[in-house]
């Protein structure tokens, strides 16, 4: 099972970077097949058979192997909980509604998506209540649970809440702090090739191994493949060289996080990432903390100059530091710094709760949306492709992942801030580009785990503390609050 | 199982276009697993029954479905009569097989590998016993019966006894005639962009679907992937830039068999091509019949001039012409022309099946070859990496697969025979570039047919001939031994 996630994992890789426009039905076909194959062997009786089995005889296993196990059974619960005809019937319905929504942020009009969403909801529901009996869980919680094991609406809400009574003053404060710094305009055309080779050159240093690996180019920027053979992408634009920099650190937080598992894990289900939120804890702690960070910055400075052959004061070190970590209250998720970046996860995180119970009609989400941005950054987006079209999530009947981001911020702050702790050099070795210090303390306490504890478990060993909001409150204060780097 | 197939074309693609080097543990994993529960999807005891319920009923059937049951039923004899075990030890015998092929061939050295082929070779009398018993074919002949359906040592033997009577004297004649004929040497540099911008432009006069298919580069050219997605490489030599475009030309020749299999038959087994000679037969007739022919060297030789920037005499028609179609007797397999390109697989059939029978013991194998090469083309090679241990089949375990190329370049005369006389135009058309006369024939006679009709039928049906050497020995006649094109 573990070749089959592999090969499909290379099957998507190869659709969005490789494989030609028209071919798009032949790998469906594709994907679809080796996906039915991978749901039948998974939920196969015998394999409930030899699980109990296995289980009946668990003391004489290892920690390691009990965690397997229950990983195992994990597994397969959340397979039989959904029936392989809703599976394709929500797999169908999200094509249909990916299209649509893409047509209808292209119109900017949200009723050409509307009726897609509610058919997509009503089987959506369906999957929530099915797995919820299942886990014995209330729905929303149980589409949570798939993404972040163990956690639930009781721990995002206390997340949200202690975010929501800080940050928007927070955000106020920073911009009235910044407004007296003006960035610089960057001009100039950044070649592609020009942009990799940085790119390259700073993976080498974070240890990405390209023998195994490799960097592309594909419109959205993500990671895929194994550990073995890893597979990441960025998008370069040759207007600004940030994006594409800042998107391949994003994905190689991901990466390592793969590549750290215990190579004799590699193949059992223990040996995966434990969930989305971790893995964006890892991917937003290299984005935003260090790639946004001033050590980091140290070091980037003078690559920027040797790759793009740019100099000038809008290169140097302090509007470097200043263009990114400049806030704001965009309307953009994807473009959000990370102080605000929380606020327009709790917005959807609202909203994609109502939708779920039916609290909020489908023909009412736009003006939801819109009423919830004033609220929250006391702006409106003037259309629905700004506004609740902006992300393809809920198109896809992915329900209950937007956490993950928020809770990965949460858990990357935490992280750094144990991490800074106990190597309190590590500023020193990232100004150096030495990364050595911080994958060693990520690989014994995240990577190394592999998924042998629930989520808040894995946060309570790594960091001495329960998972919560307070210590990117302490992070976000320090950075932009208290003095300049 | 279509799904499948497709799945581990792209699999091997991209481990030979795109992987990085020290991926190939993992790859070979992904393959394995595949490839197993393709094969458990294949002998699966259910498929027998539905295929004894569907036979029960044949005469409700329409003609392409009772041939459709037929290949279904086809693949399935063969899967089962190699048990899964065999197939694991073989394919584990042919890894570390090739390796030792590798090193051998580098060190020029045949006895590091002839334990290995020993071993491979016990294996591959297994498969062949316990195919033969299941098709009722000697052992020799059912390996080939993978290849070539219907197609037996019987029919190979008449087809080389006429070649070999023919073909020797035939080659000592040309040789003398192009005597005359001084090559100019081509000096220069071709840097691959230019050459690929050049293959693709003749690939697109081809009719090859670049909005569903791709063309990369490789160690070795080959095609993969499926009507719908379909990749083809070639190797781009930067001193020499004939061998890059003729690989494109074979392979696309394989790509358009594919392609031109009925649409609605693309996923049943009748929707495939008809065996590996009728496949060598689509590729030789592009890269040797029309891509070294005087009509296509017209079309080709501005466009030489337009992409590489090249001019001289060595350039004109009559110094290409003389140059693509020089005979020689040449050790080497891959680089022979046309007309010696059929002895070269005559010696290799003699070895390959006294082999599997016994009669030769590999540490006579070296010996053997030399004295076969030294009656065949009166030399001698100066070592093993020029004799017996140039071509990789027998060191992946694949005897019975030579004659393919030989039956290939067979049919592909009577082919092009048939062709020419139904459709005499065809030389001027493609003088012009335009192939839609060739491909419209083809199609109608033999892509158009898929798995149809055996081997002997189908080329019976399209050239109103049995299958036989009478063709090619006109063609090369015709062609090197007439008169000036």
């Amino acid at each position: 099972m573990h070749a089959f996630r592999g090969a499909l994992s290379l099957l998507r890789w190869d659709a969005a970077v490789m494989m030609p426009r028209g071919s798009s039905e032949v790998r469906g076909e594709q994907l679809a097949a080796l996906e039915t194959e991978y749901h039948a062997l998974l939920t196969a009786p015998k394999v409930t058979r030899l699980l109990d089995r296995a289980q009946a005889n668990e003391r004489g296993l290892e920690d390691w192997q009990v965690s397997n196990l229950r990983e195992m059974r994990r597994q397969r619960d959340h397979a039989i909980a959904t029936p392989a005809s809703l599976i394709s019937r929500l797999a169908k319905a999200a094509a249909r509604a990916e299209n649509q929504w893409a047509a209808a942020r292209r119109e900017n009009n949200f009723a050409l998506f509307a009726p897609h969403l509610e058919e997509l909801l009503l089987l959506v529901r369906d999957k929530a209540a099915l797995l919820g009996q299942a886990l014995n869980l209330p729905p929303y919680d149980a589409l949570v649970d798939e993404f972040s094991p163990g956690v639930g609406t009781a721990d995002i809400d206390a997340i949200f809440k202690a975010l929501s009574r800080r940050l928007p003053g927070m955000i106020n404060e920073a911009i009235e702090a910044q407004a007296s710094t003006a960035l610089a305009p960057i001009s100039g055309k950044f070649p592609t090739s020009k942009q990799r080779a940085l790119a390259v050159e700073v993976m080498k240093a974070l240890g990405f191994p390209f023998d195994q690996g490799r960097l592309d180019e594909s419109e959205h920027p993500f990671t895929e493949g194994v550990a073995g053979d890893i597979r990441v992408t960025t998008r370069f634009d040759a207007n600004n060289p940030f994006d594409g920099l800042l998107g391949a650190l994003h994905e190689t937080g991901h990466a390592m996080y793969d590549l750290g598992i215990p190579v004799g894990w590699r193949d059992q289900p223990v040996g995966r990432d434990r969930g989305m939120a971790l893995e964006e804890s890892q991917s937003l702690l290299l984005e935003m903390i260090i790639g946004r960070g001033a050590p980091f910055l140290r070091y980037l400075q003078p690559l920027l100059q040797k790759h793009l052959g740019v100099s000038g004061p809008e290169w140097e070190f302090d509007a470097l530091y200043a263009r990114l970590t400049r806030v704001r209250r965009g309307l953009i998720r994807v473009d959000a710094d990370e102080m605000s970046y929380s606020l327009h996860i709790m917005q959807r995180y609202d909203i994609e709760k109502q939708l779920l119970s039916g609290k909020l009609a489908v023909r009412h989400l736009e003006e939801s949306w819109n009423s919830g941005m004033e609220q929250r950054f006391g702006t409106r987006p003037a259309g629905a492709a700004d506004g609740c079209l902006q992300d393809v999530h809920w198109a896809l009947g992915s329900f209950g992942y937007f956490p993950s981001y928020a809770l990965g911020m949460v858990i990357a702050a935490q992280l750094w801030e144990s991490l800074h702790a106990q190597l309190p050099e590590v500023e020193t070795q990232l100004a150096q580009g030495d990364f050595a210090g911080v994958f060693g303390w990520l690989r014994e306490n995240v990577h190394g785990q592999g998924a042998k504890l629930p989520v808040k478990e894995l946060i309570k060993q790594a960091t001495g503390q329960p998972l919560g909001a307070s210590a990117l409150l302490r992070y976000l204060q320090a950075k932009y609050l208290a003095a300049a780097p």
